[in-house]
């Protein structure tokens, strides 16, 4: 598994997710474009704002999986330390990195380009920059860590910009089929498809809508055909079982 | 620090938010509940359905922390193994429990307490129920790990339940300031603020608002005293700086 597999853990560091200030929503944009590069996420960490915690934790999760994201921490106030962190982590020093400085230098007006602004060209010695079409400052790689900032509009904006420095495998496809029942009603049968395809990945998520209650089922695979085949099976006991489909 | 605070971790469990088609909310409305108990969450971790995964970040997480509170898993499918996880991370059996098969044989109606149904009363052996007033089915409690289910509106009603079970600090204030500034204008000046609170959380949040960008100051402190040192500095340098406070 592990060898035809391509996987990626995220890092959020941010005292606002913590204190549930601000709810997440970088996890799942990461997620679902690493899905399409054929990148499983396998784990999602949220830590503080502490140097040691940044380090110690991107130390561990960078070897773990083929690829970290960061996000967060890479803005002009005291509290963003995320680069001067990883330029710990990775034993490198941290410094104005030119190409930053050009690019930040040429996006702001002549004078506005201040001492606060200046602290986001700080970066590990020789980081590649990861460019930011929307608000200028930019992102940046070592290895195979990726840091990215945390203000989501910003984050997705940048994400086309890593297609071609990130090497995945087959996209990971997915197919949903909303089904009017509870899961109780269908656990067994669903046992059953999911013995059936040990290798596929079945999910399932009881919604409420409309005032009616209902199940997705969500097959998940880098084989259409597998899919195809599961789906077969689940449409088959839910007819059995007189289960209307539903949209969703 | 470590003597006073009492802390906590989150452990969502599920593939849905690894994939990316949930968006997480339950580590929002934990983290609020908990700050107001005078509960800090210190990490959050997301990781799939898998056993041993959750095994092990199980048995890590319990002892690095005060309390942990697992989401998600806890249903009648064949994706739900928290409960038999827990069981074995404890090396406790994993059971019927009577109490909860009871609250569930009364809550259903007849006939409808059904194998699937029946799935969700198997707990680790003398584990303390976790009431559900939403949909029935409890969640439970084994020393510090406490374990709710994945849906948001759900977990949400168990809460309540849980005040007198945990045993909180002071509870954690915060108060935000909102400025119609970009965070480069002030960075200088909240460093020294910062600088002269150092127990102090102070977070800096940019916000695009109605066309409009500011920032949000959050100053976070279980002294209110403090709180109000600090909100006062900040407002001396937005005076000083003629940026305007504005509501958010």
């Amino acid at each position: 598994m592990r060898n035809t597999e391509i996987n990626a853990a995220i890092l959020i560091i941010g005292n606002e997710i913590l204190s549930g200030r601000t709810k997440d929503t970088n996890t799942s944009a990461l997620a679902v474009w690493l899905n399409s590069m054929g990148i499983k996420v396998k784990e999602v960490r949220v830590i503080p704002d502490i140097e040691k915690t940044i380090i110690d934790t991107v130390n561990e999760l960078k070897k773990l999986y083929n690829y970290l994201f960061t996000t967060g921490g890479i803005g002009p106030t005291h509290d963003d330390i995320t680069a001067q962190s990883i330029s710990k982590a990775f034993n490198l020093k941290y410094e104005i990195h030119k190409e930053a400085f050009k690019i930040l230098e040429a996006y702001y007006k002549v004078g506005e380009f201040n001492e606060g602004r200046q602290k986001m060209v700080w970066m590990p010695k020789n980081a590649n920059l990861i460019l930011n079409p929307t608000s200028g400052a930019p992102g940046f790689n070592i290895e195979n860590v990726f840091c990215l900032p945390g203000v989501p509009s910003i984050l997705k904006s940048m994400l086309g910009g890593l297609n071609n420095k990130i090497v995945g495998g087959k996209p990971i496809l997915t197919n949903t089929i909303s089904l009017r029942t509870v899961e109780s009603e269908i656990a067994k049968s669903l046992t059953d498809v999911q013995d059936k395809n040990k290798d596929i990945e079945i999910g399932s998520y009881p919604f409420f809508q409309a005032g009616k209650l209902g199940v997705s089922i969500v097959i998940r695979s880098v084989d259409q055909s597998k899919i195809e085949e599961c789906t077969a099976q689940v449409l088959k006991f839910a007819y059995e079982k007189k289960i209307k489909v539903v949209e969703k």
